[in-house]
This record gives structure tokens, C-alpha cells and sequence, in this order.
């Protein structure tokens, strides 16, 4: 194999997963640095998760001491609200026992049905999610939304 | 739940993952940098996973167009680097049809058995893994020497 | 490949997953011998799991006639007790139909929140857990405190 | 629910997974104690797992320091020799490619085809096996053959 390798000679050979309306890196690390500047403020350890179109993970950080079982959780917020386009929260309403979507956390190999998974958009469109797990789910809110908020602004 | 939430008053009320021998996100921030400044310049799209030494992912950033399947197999890199404390490529050529290791890829649920997963060091002792995918197996060892280097450099 | 192997000369070659904040196998034999014994008194079969401060299982019995079903719940209960450093009892509570955590059980490949998993602690720091499963949640408890308890005597 | 739990007045009412031609609870302590003291006298880390004749996890245990990803395959090895009443390494030699067995490794969860899984016998039947991962497969089937031969001289 050459030094060129299987890409090519520029980056549109493979288009990959990127598209008009997919997160970029960099807007993934500028949600990814609030939600951290958000949690860091608040002094709480939180796994910080962000996923694109696709639902596939893009960014990704965990704060020192944070809960290493909140890790996969982080992630299957933001999975879980890019799926469905609908935050976690409101989806976990309707997921519980009577309500019409009961029992949906069993699939996709596992949902997260509450609170802290929140969709991206850009221009009217779902373009990644955040997931954030680690405090309290009202904590995690408050991060994920710091997140939503600084690419809002961008 | 009140607001001060389940983690009490500071850091130090659940120790969580961290420890003097896991590796920080501050850490594991630079190692990412270095690795992805590096595969800019040389222009392969590059997934970049970062685990600590409970082999749990601790970073993880995923170039604009790099491919989609090798966001699984970056990850799988760097936890198949610590979990072995070896680098993959040194694996793979035990895990040859014929050598003492063939077939160990299907244990642990799928271990990646070619280069660009290299256990992170500290003090003489494992701290994490880093483990690139995206490019040629040459590239992605480049570009996971590139974060190692940056760590030890620190 | 030499007798000498891949570990070198010593113990201290290959830092493996060990640390000043791991539970040792000495201390998980013990926490384990601990347990049984109250099992044993209480003439309930038992399995009994202890995991490192990484989740990774440690120590594992099964009792002559334990269910065969309860192997899985011990060694969830203690993976989910360290994920979250806290007993699955507590846990448990915040997953119930209208609850912060509800469906929580879905995540990192299944946990177990009901009562029976609880962390090991030393010197203030979460060194692992130990999960027991076989009799009723009460008896579950009963077991794995006696384990607990043998950790903090020691 | 009462004292008396799910279990009854006695030991009989819920069979279990035991029998006549199973390994006991004391029977896998001895080989584990066994296998344990050959390693500590190589001075190799090991994980070493014993399964029952039902190839379910019957004891196990980790040595300080031994390699995090082998935990995973010293169970897969003992289940694998189990599953087909075979050494893992005379499996192994049939699942090279251009074998009759090439692949086998990805069925059932994912296989071991290397050495360290040897059956245990008792009466001329398998009772259970064992397996053992951390050192070189020939220190891995070293280690394992003690626990094999504790069992044969009990």
C-alpha cells in the first residue's frame, strides 16, 4: 500500500458520513467545551457525549471522577434523542408504564428514558444530539442545554 | 433531588474512575490534539479514541468525513492496547493463523488485531490507550504516535 | 517464545490493572470467604461476585444448587454498584416507574437495581464492589454485607 | 416475603444447577488454589476461571497486575473446553485455516482457539473445566494442568 493510502488524493474521494447537514468537529467541539465549562462551574464530574446525523458518535469527554456507568449512558442520550429527534425527556414521559411508548428503552440495544439527551440543529435541522450523564438529571439538563446553547450562538 | 445533587459537596465525595495512575482529561485532551493536528497535516481522516487504564473511553473526536466504521474500530484499538498493555500491531503478529494467538480477536467482545492502538504511559505504568482509525494501518500508527508522543513530552 | 514470556522478569514489567486504589485478590478472598460464610449460616445458595475499581471481575463462587441465572445478576449487581458508587438498593429506588432513573437498567449491556450489589470501600475511596445473587433481595443484602464488612474489619 | 425466601426449608427444593456429575463449590476452590499456587511460583499473573459441567461460571479469580483483557478470555477458554469436552489447544488446531473447523471461534459468543482450556473429569466425566489467560499460552496450559492434576489427586 502507498503513502497516499485509501483515501486518495482529497477528501471528497470518500465522502464518508459528512454531509450539508451533519455536525462538523469543530461545532462539535465548541458544544462539547460549554457543556464542559458548564459542568466545571457547577463542580459537577459529568461524561459529556455528542453524536451526529447518523446517531454516531462524533465527541466525547469524561471528567475526571466521573461515574464510569454514566459513560455508555451519555452516549445512548444523545443517540437515543437523535434517533427520534425529541429530547430524552420527552420521550421518557411517554415511556412510562401505561403511556404509549412503555418499554421502548428495550430497543436499539438500549435507550436512555430520561432526561440530558438533547438534538442539535442548524438552520431548522437535527444535525447531531448531546448526551450528558454524571449528576443529578436536572444537572445533566442544565449541562446539555449549556451545549445546545453555544452552537445555537455560533 | 435538591440541587447539590448526589455527588455532595466536592470532587472527592465519590472518587469515581480517577486515580494518580489513570490518565486526566486534561491528559488525554492533549494526546487528542497532538493526534489530530497531526493527521491534518497529513490529511487522513482520522477517528481518535482515547481510554483509561479500566480501559474506559475517556476521549474521543471523530474527523468531518473520516469513516463511519472506524469509529468502533479506534475505540476497539485503544481498549485492545490496554487491555493487553502491548501495542495492537505487536498483537497481531501473535494473533496470525499458525501463531500462539490466532483467533484471540473474538474475546472481550471483538478485539482490533492490526496497528494503531498504543498503550499510554506515565512514571513507568499504563495510564490508557490511544487508538486511531481511518487512514492506511501506517497512517493511523503515525498519527497514534503522534498523541503518544505529546503525552511524554508533557 | 522463551519461558521468561511477555511479563519480563517481575511483577512490576507489566503494571497490568493494579494500583493503590484496587481492591488486591488477597482483600477479595477475603470479602468472598466473608460472604459465603454468612451463606452458609443462612443456608442460602449464594453466587457472589466481587469487581476491581475498573469493573472487572475479580473474585467469583457459586455455591453447590445456586441458580444458574443468578451467576449473571452477582456479577451485574457488583459492576453496577461500582458504575455509579453506590448501593444497587439505592439505585433501584430512583428507577422505578416515575423516577429520575427510570429505565436506567437498559444501559452499559443491562444493570441490576434492585438490592444485593454494594461498593468496597478503603481509606474513603471506592476500591471495587461485591455483588451477591441466589436468595431473596433481603438475604442477597444480608450476604453481601457480611462481605462489606470483612473489607472494613480487616 | 418471609425468611424462609424463595428457597424453602432445604437445599433440595430448587436443584439448581447441580448433580451428580457436576464440579462442586469445594471441588473448583481446590483446582483454583491449585493453579494459583503454580502461578505465584512462576511468578505469572493470571486470570483463571472455572466452569461447571453446564459450562456456566462456577469460580474465578485474578491475580494483582495480571492483563485486564484476559479476564474475559480464561472464562471464554474454560466455557470453550467445555462446550466441546475438548483441550482449547487440539481445538485450536483444527479451527487454522484450511482446518475443518476454520471460524468456529465466532460462534457462540466468541470461542478461544488456543491453549489454556482443559476439562475437568471426575469418574471418567466431565465435570466442568478450566481456563487460564495472562501469561504465554505454554505458562497459561502450565498453570491449567496443575489445577487439572489437583482435582485427579483429590
Amino acid at each position: 500500500m502507498t503513502a497516499a493510502g485509501w483515501q486518495g488524493h482529497g477528501f471528497t474521494a470518500y465522502p464518508g458520513k459528512n454531509n450539508d447537514m451533519n455536525i462538523t468537529l469543530e461545532q462539535a467541539h465548541k458544544v462539547f467545551h460549554a457543556a464542559l465549562e458548564k459542568a466545571k462551574e457547577m463542580e459537577v464530574m459529568q461524561n459529556i457525549a455528542i453524536v451526529d446525523s447518523g446517531a454516531n458518535l462524533v465527541f466525547f469527554g469524561s471528567m475526571d471522577e466521573a461515574w464510569i456507568g454514566s459513560i455508555d449512558i451519555a452516549i445512548r442520550k444523545a443517540k437515543t434523542a437523535r434517533y427520534f429527534d425529541m429530547d430524552t425527556q420527552a420521550l421518557g414521559k411517554m415511556a412510562q408504564p401505561g403511556e404509549p411508548l412503555y418499554g421502548i428503552e428495550a430497543s436499539n440495544g438500549g435507550l436512555i428514558v430520561f432526561g440530558g439527551g438533547i438534538p442539535l440543529k442548524a438552520g431548522g435541522k437535527v444535525i447531531g444530539a448531546i448526551g450528558v450523564s454524571g449528576g443529578t438529571v436536572e444537572e445533566d439538563i442544565e449541562v446539555a442545554e449549556a451545549g445546545v446553547e453555544a452552537l445555537n450562538n455560533a
